[in-house]
């Protein structure tokens, strides 16, 4: 790998970036998927209604060589949080480069205990859902500068 | 603990909260201290020079009872990247709470294995420093949006 390649830094985002929405509630699903075709330009949510079809989402990825998605946002209670911590674990035990991918719960509960031991399970960060749609807005605003616009992700090719 | 006060999420932040700068370059510090007092309001930056005086500052925060920082912005090279990662390292393996900060790595490097190795290693996420001022605002904006405004952070006082 020359070293321009090797040094694109922020500008290597593939064509088509995705975002991978682990959320069991259709309802939420439909606002959050409204708030990220608002805010996210080429940037497509991609939904799995739960552990399973999350998992099988993120091996399809590696398998047919399409790209993984920049960063996963979790619903904790998926419909226990135990679900939520379980499917986190899993990720984070994965081979290579699906254990990197920055994960950003993304739950109704404001539980100190929640939000502290998910930071100890391995989250990135937490985010709580906002109520009204507006503040939906002004958080995946916030999202999308910060991840999106801001920082250098890890390069996912990188240990193939 | 009532549920009231357990249910207080986003709105616990102490009055004078701080962020921990760990930069061994002066003019690097200047910068980063002029940016944060434009974008962030009743922050203080407190600044570390090396590894020694960041993990010093970690214990007395705990020692005199005063309050975590809300993040710690961690320069890679100090002065070599194995400087870096050996102190986030340390800071990752020291006791419940310290280990629960978010560290997001600020650094001029913009190679993918630094980048990459850095996530790999434990940290929340990879600013690269700009190479001007408009820019080094427009970062802080997004990380005082994204870490102050919009996300919860760990409850550090949960575990005590």
């Amino acid at each position: 790998m020359s070293q321009a390649t090797k040094k694109r830094g922020l500008s290597k985002r593939p064509k088509q970036a995705k975002i991978l929405v682990i959320e069991d509630n259709r309802d939420h699903w439909n606002l959050i998927e409204k708030a990220m075709k608002e805010c996210f330009v080429e940037v497509e949510p991609v939904w799995a209604e739960n552990s399973q079809q999350a998992l099988a989402y993120l091996e399809d990825c590696l398998l047919v060589g399409q790209g993984l998605p920049l960063f996963i946002l979790l619903d904790l209670y998926l419909p226990e949080r135990e679900d939520g911590w379980k499917l986190l674990e899993q990720i984070r035990s994965k081979k290579t480069p699906i254990d990197l991918l920055p994960i950003v719960v993304l739950s109704s509960s404001v539980y100190d205990e929640d939000i502290t031991e998910s930071y100890d399970r391995g989250i990135t960060s937490y985010l709580v859902k906002p109520s009204d749609f507006k503040d939906w807005i002004s958080s995946f605003q916030a999202l999308k500068e910060y991840w999106v616009d801001t920082v250098a992700l890890p390069d996912l090719n990188y240990r193939y």
